[in-house]
């Protein structure tokens, strides 16, 4: 066989090999195909056949974005937005989101339907409604953001103005897409709002559940590694840096069952700051007004109001570099 | 020089500034240009000139959806399956994967081969029939992936029903691309599987070496920040939430070229849970089966089977606002 | 009203539900729509309505990745570098690169321009000035990088060979894309450079500023979680494992308009190695040359030169699982 040649493969406008497929290994495809036809159609694994459709990635991150220009006019559109055409760009925008939101929303309730072998009867119609119902809290979400950028702002030096808050920094995008989620979540629509805050979470790294209640003037700094579990609920005015946890005690596997709907995940009350890497655990855990939690400390009870919770200073062991330390 | 129009760039669908261009400036640029053709020439540089193709990030991430489409038929195509087509849609699937596969595969190869100077006469077969092999691994690990699914809804309250946890928990993404990478890594293929890991590293920040060994049933919570070096060992039924550390031991410089092919990461035995932000180091660290590493602790000797290590309370320090509390 | 039918949706290439849109639901837009109009015209929200452009994150993304392109020549390249045609692919790359940058950078000072009510005048000149200012430091910084990829290379036992290190590791696209977004800080243009480093950020889970300073041979291993403050200032040498902290210490709300020009953040001297999960605050805190600083540390002061500082290995609790042990 000779070299392979390259070739341009327009799919992809890359150069790659020109492979010259072998009738040999060719000749072997349709046995391997049909055992993974056979695999597929194993019931002991998991597999979406003669089902419905579930929402894609790509409406999900569509309609995040779409909500997310209505949200902030002109800081994500393509071209300017002149007061001029605000009507036109907001209508257009809008009308369009309320076609693929009312499918989406549709398709996440058919998936449930036929997952309880309900008859899905009036999908369509509930799509439509329920997306009426949550472009109605938009103009409200708007002012719950206002709150969450302006925290932002006020919570850090580095922060030049407004603008770059609201177009590069993670948690302004965590929360805005936190918001709209809840919105659905409240609306109890499945699928969904889960897919959106995956979504965010693999661009930012902060893991928010769309079950959990967060006040206004939320500010997160970093925020890679924050998980807020499902059955959190926030306060006003709370400020939370990387890494911090807010989870539900451990989990013996047998009371999984029984523990999904009951509150697992703590209170965090208004004013309260949460520095790096704390980790805050237990539904009954309270955390009270004006509270400031060390980084890295480790909570799994209540503390009252106005309580400054910190790592006694761990002692640390210096060694100069020429004695005979032992390195960790 | 009049204030610059506004222009649309058909290639982004965006409005940009149409920058009226001066000469003066855009004379600097040969100099500027002939500058870095001789940079990019100088040898002491890192530069890939004259040499083979390697896998593109394009391909890498083709390759990892088609995959994933066949190991879990129908969650993400994106038009139904039904039974009636599920050949067609398998046989299709699959032969392109295998085209793709093979191509970058013996790309992976020959880079390997230039850098050491072999003469490579049969990548184009190799890299076929690697594929056939790879590809014949993918009924069984479906197998696999069926217990790593169930045992994320079985370990997370948080999880309405199984087709959530496929669809949307980064902890899946995860492990499907290792399964995927760490099959290519026992074939010994070079480079693509290192692409892969870091692939799904940056969708969910899970970092994966694929060279590590995990059973079935494996759960990964949340999983930002998780780290899993290359020679970790791990065994059935594993728990692993966010932040978890399988590391090395301190690294001396002088003595990382020797370490390279030494078991360097720790082994975890079946049924062990691993919380939040633990760290286990060392490749003679063993943690015994069913043992329960609590968060944030860290681990540098082996413990024995059934055992539960937690920090003992840290001593908190509790302040009152009112007080003269410095704080941290 | 009939259950729904699928069609193509052509957009998107995806099957979704043909969803019947009874009037009903549509009537309600037009209210909905005037309602966030009039909340997009409101002064008290966050809009950005008759005002300039603002840098599109698209365009942020191509200028990295055309600037990578210059910088590591062939490796990212989609069809094979050739020496023959290196002076005609560095020579339209960057001619490119040229005409976008300049088009950003003017937006980007036009941006701050009628933020402060400024006229200006001569933003498309600047814009084009500092373009080439940029483009005349790429050989210069290619020369750092090299030192960098060498640092990875030569501090990860699991890395195979210096092209891997190059298309795969995240800390190597970190660093790339600090050093751009750093020298682009050092020209003072507004917005870009955090726009930059927030991209990265979402990619890798490091979060840079740009405005921090990095010495030669810097080596980020793995990364996830890593947060490097504004006023950063680092040596030559240096390593820093994931979850590193180099932070600002507590800030009091009333305090930080005044802290937006200060030091804030640590200095780290030369070959000090950061191992992960440490945390370092303070601008007045110094890490002397060839420190060692442990997982897990947490400290706010300097330590001198030479100084190895670890956690006194925390009291860990075992229990068996036989025993009566309370789970954490």
């Amino acid at each position: 066989m000779s070299p392979p040649q390259q070739h341009y493969d327009k799919d992809s406008e890359t150069c790659r090999l020109a492979i010259e497929f072998t009738t040999e290994n060719r000749h072997q495809l349709p046995a391997i195909i049909n055992d993974l036809v056979a695999s597929s159609r194993d019931r002991q694994l998991f597999a979406h056949i003669d089902a419905e459709l579930i929402p894609s990635e790509e409406k999900v991150v569509e309609i995040i974005q779409r909500t997310r220009r209505l949200l902030f006019p002109g800081y994500f559109n393509r071209q300017p937005l002149d007061d001029s055409h605000l009507e036109y760009a907001v209508g257009m925008e809008m009308t369009r989101l309320f076609e693929i939101l009312s499918g989406e929303i549709a398709l996440s309730i058919r998936h449930d339907c036929q997952r309880y072998d309900l008859v899905c009867t009036h999908c369509q119609e509930r799509g439509q409604q329920e997306a009426i119902h949550f472009l109605k809290q938009l103009a409200e979400i708007r002012k719950v953001l206002t709150t969450d950028v302006q925290a932002a702002y006020d919570g850090d030096p580095a922060a030049k103005n407004i603008d770059e808050v609201i177009i590069s920094y993670p948690g302004v995008l965590a929360i805005t897409t936190h918001r709209i989620a809840h919105q659905l979540w409240r609306q109890e629509i499945p699928l969904l709002p889960r897919m959106m805050s995956e979504y965010a979470h693999s661009i930012t790294g902060i893991d928010i559940h769309p079950g959990a209640t967060i006040g206004k003037s939320f500010f997160l700094d970093h925020g890679t590694g924050v998980v807020i579990g499902e059955t959190s609920k926030i306060g006003e005015r709370v400020r939370v840096y990387q890494g911090v946890t807010l989870g539900a005690l451990s989990l013996p596997k047998e009371e999984v069952e029984q523990l999904r709907h009951e509150k697992r995940h703590p209170t965090i009350e208004d004013d309260v700051t949460i520095y790096a890497g704390a980790t805050i655990l237990g539904g009954e855990t309270i955390i009270g007004a004006g509270s400031v939690i060390g980084g890295s400390v480790w909570i799994t009870a209540s503390v009252p109001s106005g309580t400054k919770v910190f790592l006694a200073p761990p002692k640390l062991v210096y060694r100069n570099a020429n004695s005979a330390a032992k390195k960790r």
